[in-house]
């Protein structure tokens, strides 16, 4: 059983072959997200990480940690707040927020990504339901 | 400038290979995605791709086909309504909605994913921006 308040967090950084790989995985080949060029033409000046591929970090915390195994990941909403560039360290935080449903273990969870610069890059939420 | 009722799709199957790898990315190893043991005792009866993996098929249809090359992704909510199991073909269907702003170019597109039994597996709905 989770409580309000409970929080976890996890932080990785991402790399040139992290996009490469999830341009593979996804078939999200846009060149804003495949080359410098592209993205320096960009409104964002430079090469980003695909949204989803921060938003993937919110599935690690979700899945791995708070609650972790057991998890069934029922929705997210997700707001794109700022890119992710090469190189940047993205911090993503989950906090139960609401207990909807105690019998069924259905809880929401506040999730939000930041960058090294404390940033927010992804703000949303989370249901999940968990029986654990 | 987009219409209303403008569409496209992008079909992808998903492999073992595309699993272990999301999971190196994203940091999600949780074993109901890492081992078809964890996988057979959950819920869903066999090993399952992470759900933010079929998302970002959705990606790939916004960021290559509608609108394509120049999309800005504000945001994106997902309901995750069936699991997605190794060797599944997801079809992900986008379709413009909604002209939220012509001016700003702002479009509010239905984001959907199909199994190959054409059940649907994710349910949402994008914010983009699109000024090309």
């Amino acid at each position: 059983m989770l409580v309000v308040g409970q929080s976890a967090s996890f932080t990785k950084k991402v790399t040139e072959n992290d996009i490469n790989a999830f341009a593979e995985i996804s078939g999200d080949f846009n060149p804003v997200h495949m080359n410098e060029e592209a993205g320096g033409k960009s409104i964002f000046g430079g090469r980003i990480a695909h949204g989803m591929l921060s938003a993937s970090f919110i599935s690690a915390v979700l899945g791995t940690y708070l609650p972790g195994e057991g998890t069934i990941y029922l929705s997210q909403n997700l707001q794109f707040t700022k890119p992710v560039y090469i190189g940047d360290e993205v911090t993503a935080k989950a906090e139960v927020v609401e207990i909807i449903n105690p019998e069924k273990g259905i809880y929401k969870i506040k999730t939000q990504c930041f960058n090294q610069k404390d940033e927010m890059v992804i703000d949303g939420e989370a249901v999940v339901k968990y029986l654990n």
